[in-house]
């Protein structure tokens, strides 16, 4: 019998009937108006019920969500949901009211990854791991063909190791964590001072002198052009990146590597750095075997996991 | 029923018969005389026996042989094992025939942390993180109640992780891994270095300017007696083993962490480094719960474990 998987995002929730082998029979999206913990339960039943209909059916198997925040193991609650300015919100018990019906949530990167391992780039294998860059920096850990939650439901955060001990700040409130050099925001953040700085002509020229027009790929770009200071800068961030995920891939030895996020799909110079960090870095005996790939089902991988892990 | 755990060493063989709960019935001890496979074979055998005779039992529901070196996944092959000398050597088939049993060989690192997990320190958690110094550096990971193997059956292999990019030679090959500054015989390779440029009185004054007396306790020693030299060299294994450890308790969130092995035995300093290396750089919510202990049952837990795993 199908599952109910459902992607809640910041502006939109998405509903989506999956069957067994992880394929979307129907889907729905609904835009949320209003970010209250009511109106967001409602405009997720909304999106469910059409996507049952359109799917003909009213019965499913079970319901997963997959939520950007952090979410304390099983226990059903959103701990922290900046994207939704949520904090402690009982999304599943609210949603299993709703619905009427038992409902598993999830974090969204392990949602997305497990819909990788189940029906995407992490097919047939049993240990994989996941790394997203995007604004932020994530990671899931699947081993022995089962997510790593971790004692406190909070494994995988890669982004908050540390690389530089009382290094730059990081939105966390520690210091020196990888997703303060590496992670989208902080990316830009750092390409914008040296902007500010005046020693790199070519990200003057590639942003027009405007902080407000740089991005990540702004800085690729101004790296490319040889620009020196831009490309110190960019070595830097490819190789921290790259040592933190070589590292996990000697300690984890996981038979499929995924690179996804926003960060590594449109900067293909950082995902390159990153790929050949692992090959320089990670130990000679977790290499063989490995495959690196990129995640296949896109912006599906979420919804279809949160399904699937239901 | 019990269960017959065998630790093979470099210089002995021991067995033990083991219940259910992890207790030790009876147990034998053999020197290694030869060390081909064939006579290594029978030591083992001959250990074994004795300490079935001596548990007055000639029945038990399975055998586990926990032994240094790399095992790949569940084959029984030893591919390379230093301290004996070998490579390849298939000793699960070998004791198998020799025993009339079904034989499971593990690295000897997992197995004392399976021990320590089912019948130590490690009783009552399903996710346990487990850091041996010793001679190498090692470490065992245990997720949702189980051991992660990795793909290529060599997940834990903390010692190799990259800490300086083309940073100092390790015995495995490659350069600037964790093992290659905060082994024990690394220690004492700098340590020696350091004793040699004639830069630390202190350690000129313990080791009586021998460079065969050092130990990792001797650069411990001259650190705590203010010697800047040392203390430097001494600041920095210590933060590069700290870093290690926090980062992985970041990224797996274990509700126990465990540490173990010789030189963390040995070296209260550098066990103090670790710990409060853990508090300072692990995440905040990775740390939330986190009991960091040593090992309970020294000498004995890869006995155990291997003979609970079988």
């Amino acid at each position: 019998m199908a599952s109910l998987g459902i992607d809640l995002g910041g502006t939109f929730a998405r509903a989506a009937v999956v069957d067994e082998q992880g394929k979307i029979l129907a889907a729905d999206k609904v835009a949320l108006e209003e970010r209250t913990p009511g109106a967001v339960v409602e405009s997720i039943a909304q999106a469910a019920l059409n996507a049952l209909k359109a799917a003909g059916t009213g019965a499913v198997r079970s319901c997963g969500v997959g939520a950007a925040g952090q979410i304390l193991g099983d226990s059903g609650v959103l701990a922290v949901a900046p994207n939704l300015g949520w904090r402690d919100v009982p999304l599943g018990a609210l949603l299993a009211h709703r619905l009427g019906h038992d409902v598993r949530l999830v974090n969204d990167l392990r949602a997305a990854a497990w819909g990788e391992f189940r029906a995407g780039a992490g097919r047939g294998s049993q240990d994989m791991y996941t790394v997203f860059v995007g604004s932020g920096v994530g990671s899931a850990v699947i081993a022995n063909g089962r997510i790593v939650q971790g004692g406190g439901g909070v494994a995988g955060e890669l982004g908050h190791t540390k690389v530089v001990p009382d290094g730059r700040g990081c939105g966390c409130g520690e210091r020196g964590c990888l997703e303060a050099y590496t992670g989208g925001h902080n990316i830009i953040a750092q390409t914008r001072e040296l902007l500010a700085s005046g020693r790199s002509p070519w990200l003057h020229e590639l942003s027009a002198g405007n902080p407000d027009m740089v991005t990540p790929v702004t800085l690729e770009q101004a790296a490319e052009k040889g620009d020196a200071a831009a490309s110190e800068l960019y070595e830097k961030i490819g190789l921290y990146l790259a040592l933190a995920v070589a590292n996990q891939v000697t300690l984890l030895n996981p038979a499929r590597l995924i690179l996804g996020g926003g960060v590594l799909m449109h900067c293909p110079g950082l995902r390159r750095r990153v790929v050949e960090g692992v090959q320089r870095f990670a130990s000679r005996t977790s290499r063989e075997g490995l495959l690196i790939t990129e995640a296949e089902l896109g912006d599906d991988s979420g919804i279809i996991g949160a399904a699937l892990l239901a």
